[in-house]
Formats: C-alpha cells, sequence, structure tokens
C-alpha cells in the first residue's frame, strides 16, 4: 500500500494504492488508523483476484457470504470511514465484473488486489461515529 | 433523516442519514430545501427494503419502471442536486443486489430504506441550473 | 461538451456535460488538456447509446473487448486523472444497465453519449504520476 496525501490544508485528500496480493479491508482500516481519519468518504476501482461479498440477512442479522474465487474489475468500491468506541471503522460497498461483464455485488467482506486499486479518500474535519442498532446488531452511524 | 454537516467553510459538506420506512428521493429534495443546496454531488450506499428503478426510453421519451419488492443492498447511489424554475433538482443513479449477489441499476424512481441509507453530500459554491430538453423532454444540466 | 467551474480557490471542481453523439473518453481527456487537471477524481451518470467495455486478461495482458450496441443508463463511471510522460491519463470503469434492469460493467474503453453524460471533477492541487508495470503492462499509479 502507498499513500499519497494530495491536498492538507482545511479538507485532506489522499491517494492510496494497494498492489498485488494486498486485502483490501484490513489496508484501508490500516490506513485509516495510521493518518486519523475519523469521518472520511472513498471511492476507488481497480482489480481482485478473489472477492468476498455480503449480502446482509435482515432476519438472521447476519451477512450472508456470496464467494467469487476468479479475477474481477472491481467496477465502483464506495465507502465512508468513521469511529466506533474509538475505533477506525469502514463501510465499504463493492461491484464487480467478470469476463463476461456481468456485474455483481455486496458489502465488501473481503478483497485480494490484482493488480492494482485505486482509492481517492475525501477526509472531513470531523468525526462521525457508529453504534450497534439494537434491532439489527448492524454498527449504524449516527450522525 | 439525520443531518450532520462535516465541513463549513468554503465548500460545505455533510453527512445525511435515513433510516428505515424513509422514501430516498423525497428526503434528499427535502434535504436540498433546508440546506439551500443548489449544486452538489453525492454519493450514497446501504440497503433498501424496496426500490423502483426506470429505464429511459428515448422513443417514449419516458421513464419504464422497473420494480423490485425486496430487500437490497444499495451497492452505490450516485447523483447531483441542481435548480429548475427556482426549484431544487435532483438526479439519482442508483445500483443494487439481492442474495445472490446480481446487480441491477437505473434511475432511482423510489426507494425505501432498512435500515440504513448513508449519504455523503458534496456542495460547491455555485449554481446548476436544469432546462427541459425539447427533443427528449428531460430536464439536462445546463452549466 | 460544456465544462463550467464550480470552484476555483484552493481544491477547484468542474460540471463537466457531454452531449448526444459524443465520446466519453477522449471528451474527458480533451477536458483534462484543456484544463491542465494533473491529479482529479470523478464521479457521473447519464446515458449511452453504445458502449465498448474492458476486462483486463491478466495472462494475454490486454483487454477483452465487450461491445453493447444499445441503449444503456450510465448507473456509475468513477475514475481518475493523472499523468504520464507529460500528457494526460484516464482511468475510467464504467457501470451501465438496459432495459431490463441488469447491470453490466468494466474498463470504459468507449461510449457515445445520449443524451447527457454529467460529470463532476475534483481537481486535487496535487501531481499523480503512472507508470507503464513491467509485469501487467498496464499504466499503474506510481503516488
Amino acid at each position: 500500500m502507498k499513500v499519497k496525501k494530495l491536498k492538507s490544508d482545511g479538507q485532506r485528500s489522499f491517494a492510496v494504492v494497494l498492489e498485488t496480493g494486498e486485502e483490501a479491508v484490513e489496508n484501508l482500516l490500516a490506513f485509516a488508523r495510521a493518518h486519523d481519519v475519523t469521518a472520511a468518504s472513498f471511492t476507488a476501482l481497480g482489480a481482485f483476484r478473489d472477492v468476498k461479498l455480503g449480502f446482509f440477512d435482515i432476519d438472521k442479522k447476519d451477512y450472508q457470504p456470496i464467494e467469487i474465487d476468479d479475477q474481477v474489475e472491481v467496477l465502483t468500491l464506495v465507502g465512508n470511514f468513521a469511529i466506533q468506541d474509538g475505533e477506525a471503522r469502514l463501510h465499504p460497498h463493492v461491484i464487480v465484473s467478470g469476463r463476461d461483464g456481468h456485474a455483481f455485488g455486496g458489502h465488501l467482506l473481503e478483497g485480494h488486489v490484482r493488480p492494482t486499486l485505486e482509492v481517492v479518500v475525501t477526509d472531513e474535519p470531523a468525526h462521525l461515529r457508529r453504534r450497534t442498532d439494537a434491532e439489527t446488531g448492524l454498527p449504524l452511524l449516527v450522525p
């Protein structure tokens, strides 16, 4: 993972580039911790060599995994960074496609980059907090 | 709907969080009117309990509806706010997926949130106007 | 193509609107050259009358084309601008859908607008460079 600060006054922004073999979720969280990112949004594109998507089952209160063990284009990966109990939290949704162009998506549970993932992060001079929702068990934003 | 201003000087930005049962299009328009948003872009993710997508039929000059009466992940919802004849206008496109991960999308005609929709709005210190296009009947941006 | 500067101090932003018949990739590159954009990200939505998507084949080190010769909604087009050997480079990924809502996507090789493509560009006060990667032959970001 390589990080370049694009803008440092007022509202910081970063280019974060992941390389072959790096896992996206853990690396983005490591980036947030390293740069004290407490409220930010991001958009990314690139490709994965495999990806695990999640569909949130409202009744089971859990993510049902959808595994794609194949090279896919990362068409769009969007999400935000927030804080829960002092820890960085990531909420990422992703859309991918294979050789025939059909698109699949879900919550990004895990994805290994090949050959690149290009992320632009817009940091906000604020705090965003998440709190576990009693009804769903999900860490929802509480603005 | 809860709104938190993330940045207030120069270029405003907002976190807008919608809750279970709230309809996305009408709430986003209400947000724009309440905060005098006349030129802005946004990106969102979350989930709907049902959604009505539109495919614009060039010949019929109208949106053909595609209704999904089921829980879906909102993979990406992007769009912009502009002004037409003094009124706030929203142009939203959305991509959703169900339990098997297949992605569907279109113009967002209507969507009811469950359990959350997290929207980050970047407001621009400018005006964007729309004007009804004679050929298509669509309210196109006139920069 | 019409361009409106939305913000000019510190971090520039632009609304770029393409019209019927205009090809997206060449016009976005022309925009970047005209406005000296050397590091920027963008998000777009609208519609194409035809589109050529690419899936990058890691073994062949080349894009396999997927051609859709039909009207499609541009659900989301995301990407970034960078510089390689002094020339503007565009990295665009797109997701489109037809009449039945099914979503397709890939690297945007070529797309002809109908009736509009609305692009918001956030320019960064920095430089982003690409360099051809020996292993894949791809112009990767080197932050």
